[in-house]
């Protein structure tokens, strides 16, 4: 299977550069071409002109960009140049309806198409340690799955297509809560005197443990905000999370806390800093 | 070093057999003296009469019961029968301020006080493998270790007397957070229509993987609370938590939110359970 790859972005790199070490990758696109040349020429793959190149040179196609809008338009460019049955990968974190119109379109041409968001991290991405959510057909995942074995450790199938990005709108429902918890907990444990790091190691080890704590608590202490994950980013995952609670007639009040949070860290110049950043607005809680 | 163990509930029962499966455990005594009696019959260990007989017996005395007035009243019956020496280690959750009172009572009696809470859950404490978090002498630390390192996995000396219990507030704050988060994002899942054991699954290899989800997550779904953890538990230590940063001149907007949900679940009956019982409460945002 020849695959090609769309969008390499803080994410969308390494797990590119992991296809291509694989010898599984073909060749690239990028909006911004210069990227993707100083890809190719670091990796040794092709650059695609456009997606339609891409999707006629290969028989996997994988995306990975940021926003709904991206994904249509990259999808509408390819399916005219769709080979019969090739898979469209979706990696990007956007609205179930945007995947679930995708898979319209990509199978009314011929074409199979897997909502396949990750989570995990750029050292996720970069490690190949990722969580992959799939949405889609369970013959396709099963034709995709010595693919995206070469980017993730856990591969999990939650239903038809749109389902990867519901199950990934929880997880980043959770991670703002979390986000919460770990930033609010530090703040508390700074303004009580104790030492920082050996706070992580001990509550690390216990039932309040957890990924962020220990991958972001020590930058986090370090006032060290290099991203990661952005906080604009994460703020626009956050808005799916509460139109999907408010189609059910619901609310996430964590989610409503942080996209408060968020947007005062976004009006302050900070949105691309990483999302553990909300450290800031909890140290304010202690200087009165 | 010959130990004795008070305290025998869900945490101090599987803690105090471990120390009695390792050879080290002389005797233990209970307030309810039928379950000492039951925990000598199981693991061939002495009973005594009260602390101070406990004290008069061994040069370890360990503590684990739940309430700051619990902690100080055993300690004083302990103070006149102590050894010249004797480690008195205090496993419990509860102020800080308590664990100085108990240092300085103790160490003026020729004792030494540590103060060494403990998270994990009952699984931690059956396995072995709970994070301690340790207040007091570096070198009465040395002392304890070969003791400690029965109970736990992770052993963390924090600074002086109490410094162990302000790490407990912090692991506790950052529980309730977590309780909020994983809770919030569950019944989210569940209202998705999604397969909950495989967003677990999912969501628990990524960025938002946490010791709470995959612990709590299945029986949360399943609508099972038998503790684990008690609300009213973890309700008078968010309490303590509270007081510490009112200490400090601030409020912890989370463990605030957590006050208030989990005063609704005690006064609805449900103070026995286990924390995640909070997943009653967002399930019912999700029905208007």
């Amino acid at each position: 299977m020849r695959a090609g790859f769309i969008g390499l972005g803080a994410m969308g790199r390494p797990m590119a550069a992991n296809l291509a070490q694989a010898g599984r990758l073909e060749a690239v696109w990028n909006r911004t071409r210069a990227r993707a040349e100083a890809f190719a020429a670091a990796t040794g793959v092709g650059v695609a002109t456009d997606p339609g190149e891409l999707a006629r040179r290969c028989d996997a196609l994988l995306l990975c960009v940021s926003a709904d809008a991206d994904v249509l338009g990259v999808v509408d460019e390819a399916i005219p140049h769709l080979r019969p049955g090739t898979l469209v990968i979706d990696l990007s974190t956007v609205r179930p309806d945007t995947a679930r119109v995708c898979d319209e379109r990509v199978r009314a041409a011929g074409g199979a198409f897997l909502d396949a968001p990750v989570s995990g991290g750029v050292e996720g991405a970069r490690g190949a340690t990722l969580s992959m959510m799939l949405g889609g057909e369970a013959r396709d995942v099963a034709r995709a799955r010595p693919l995206l074995e070469v980017l993730a450790a856990r591969i999990v199938h939650l239903g038809p297509a749109g389902c990867g990005q519901a199950a990934k709108a929880v997880n980043q429902a959770m991670a703002a809560g979390i986000n919460q918890a770990v930033s609010e907990a530090l703040a508390f444990a700074r303004a009580l005197g104790l030492p920082g790091e050996r706070v992580i190691e001990a509550v690390g080890g216990g039932a309040a443990g957890n990924w962020f704590l220990t991958h972001r608590g020590p930058t986090m202490l370090a006032g060290r905000f290099d991203p990661g994950f952005r906080v604009a980013l994460h703020h626009k995952d956050l808005e799916i999370c509460r139109d999907l609670a408010a189609g059910l007639g619901a609310h996430l009040p964590l989610v409503e806390m942080t996209l408060v949070h968020y947007r005062r860290l976004i009006d302050a110049g900070a949105g691309d800093l990483d999302i553990s950043a909300l450290f800031r607005h909890k140290q304010a809680l202690f200087r009165g």
